[in-house]
């Protein structure tokens, strides 16, 4: 079964050599690792579950880099027979992700606004076509891009902590969450609420969150990581080729949407995002962070 | 941004004077008004703000002359560029809307009719597809084409008061909710609750309808107007350019769908409206409520 | 009134005789029954409601056999102009029906799957579209096939029973549900708790399918017929001429997308289930329910 809807349009070899490989004779320790700039992956064997962790200082935002090696990432482990199922953590502290990284939005090019916004897709026509179980392990914040990561999971966990919240906020920014984003929203908390939410660019503390199933239960911190794999374990009982056909089914014709639209997208986000207007917005957006910050 | 889907379909002149012109040398009233026969509407030059209050008793229903003065009035507040939301009440006791005038549809000639329910299209185009912030204050009871009106708007804020209630109830006339008022329920209140409502023609007293998202919030009725300008308030904060554009992404489908279809819908409406057996029972109905009266 | 999207496909005869008719001179029974080998038919002609009760055993599975009584019961009182809402319960203790018959599924030739699937297809064609009101009395545990039945009524109650469950469990048996029970089941409970549902293959205890709507509501098993017939009384008391074009507005789309994809869909089934992997897994099942049983 190929990924629904996801043609080969990436723009990365399909093919590389392992960053590492188990050690000959240590069968206690099935454990296989590689690691790149931005993102720590690790491969259970015995239990075919992989960890994806971002680790991507300050606020793991989506960088163009990110997101090449996010892309990486997800297709080693999707063309990998050992490994059936995916948990996406963060390796920063109280930040999921924080989502596109506006720093490849401003004062750039057209061609690199049309390349970020093809790995932007590329990431979520992974994601969300993905056949292996995804479970989004949410131990932070996870605004805009980082709740499109969690939404295009299987599975949403969240820490408890009502410090940390979700939710896609675009449009406090000035900016429109596009329309795919929008579907993968509205394929989660329906029609209303995602109406609600994307005009007010609503940001939810995660008790808030649970409440219309943005995200699925909540754990306190520590038992975040045992949660992951119980529910990994409960998903993985299921045969996978009829889990992955019921899943293609419930996802293609949004995924099918982007695919069909997919140069027209690229378009409409060059000439949205190159306005002067828009510009201006995301400079005094990134002057508003810098002054927070010191 | 042009309201979506909505081409110049108006019977109506697309400029007038104004009603009423703020007084000069008193700044300390931004308020402008102007009144027609059945809406009385004030806007708030300093917040941006305009309240349409409907004063066409005994039940506020929409006849043809009251959708025209819709039309017309929230036209003028579209085009104002001092105008960005316009709350919705009644100046009515107990009834926010009675829905569609019955009368308008026992009797008529078939060019009445169609005149009639291009009205009542024109009316949900341009308030579903509003760039402006719409907050709807029920205050009081909303059946039918009363209902719709609440549900076009952006939010929906009810009196906790019980014997009001809200609903497409048409089936209990006798009569069929057309596919635009079904797709504006749906995407509140998704298919299932749709589904049961419309067929059971359900009146739902206001704790009721909060349950399931038919209105968002209840408040005791002195503090409505409060409650409607802090939503406002809270709606209004964000950019007007990047909620448009959403609130355009989320109900383009459903605005284009009746656009597409228009002419068609009048010629359903107008044959399903015109047989006898509908006539009979529109004629009971209105005998009924007679009765009722005395 | 035609039922929406249901063209002359039936391979039944459209006109048979009374099984049984009513008794000259008894006045105060009104009841008429008829009976097959696997469906209790018995309709109140006071009111209008039919009851139709599986007496399948051991477990109302969905045989070819059981799906032909079944539409033919149901034709039978759609062209009864005396019938106007059926009551579905089981006559079997503790099980509802366990779907659809899985030995006829297994190791049979391309016919008998082709008339199969178009026997199941037709049921749900005829049920999901049909004019009359039909209330699901779930009176024992609901997989599978069993869950679509129910869910393809107007109104679902269930008996409190813990024990009792109900679901599409297809993946845990290594199938998939087709895309017109996905659409269904969305139309009932949305498109996240589908998406998760139907991937777990999860069945829900009576009150867990409460909580998220799977069904209606719960009552104690003896008070299900009171309950059921209420209910239906509550249906009926619409006029039937628009509740049956709302209830067509409403599942036109789902109806239409089978009727145009009906031929595709059965060879889909076909090579799906011939699959030697399918026919493998279908046959473990089988093998485990046998060993449960002694």
């Amino acid at each position: 079964l190929s990924p629904p809807g996801v043609r080969p349009l990436c723009r990365w070899p399909l093919a590389w050599g392992r960053a590492a490989r188990q050690p000959p004779g240590l069968p206690l320790t099935p454990c296989r690792a590689f690691s790149n700039n931005k993102i720590l992956v690790e491969l259970d064997e015995s239990s075919g579950v992989a960890m994806m962790k971002f680790k991507s200082p300050p606020v793991n935002s989506l960088s163009l880099d990110f997101l090449t090696e996010f892309c990486i990432s997800l297709e080693k482990l999707e063309n990998d027979r050992a490994c059936r199922g995916v948990i996406f953590a963060s390796a920063v502290p109280k930040i999921f992700s924080s989502g596109l990284d506006i720093t490849e939005m401003y004062g750039k090019s057209m061609e690199h606004y049309a390349e970020f916004w093809r790995a932007v897709q590329e990431m979520w026509l992974r994601l969300y076509g993905s056949n292996m179980v995804t479970v989004a392990a949410v131990n932070g914040s996870s605004p805009a891009g980082g709740c499109l990561v969690a939404l295009s999971c299987d599975y949403r966990i969240m820490v408890e902590n009502p410090k940390f919240s979700i939710g896609l906020n675009e449009a406090q920014l000035g900016i429109v969450a596009p329309f795919w984003f929008k579907d993968t929203f509205v394929n989660v908390v329906g029609h209303r609420i995602a109406e609600r939410s994307l005009q007010l660019g609503s940001l939810y503390p995660a008790p808030e969150a649970l409440k219309f199933g943005l995200v699925d239960e909540l754990v306190p911190e520590e038992k975040l990581q045992e949660k992951a794999m119980a529910v990994m374990a409960q998903w993985l009982a299921l045969p996978d080729h009829a889990r992955q056909l019921t899943k293609s089914m419930m996802r293609k014709a949004v995924l099918d949407r982007l695919v069909a639209h997919r140069e027209e997208d690229i378009q409409n986000f060059i000439s949205f995002i190159s306005k002067e207007s828009i510009q201006k917005s995301l400079r005094m957006y990134m002057e508003m962070l810098k002054k927070k910050k010191s």
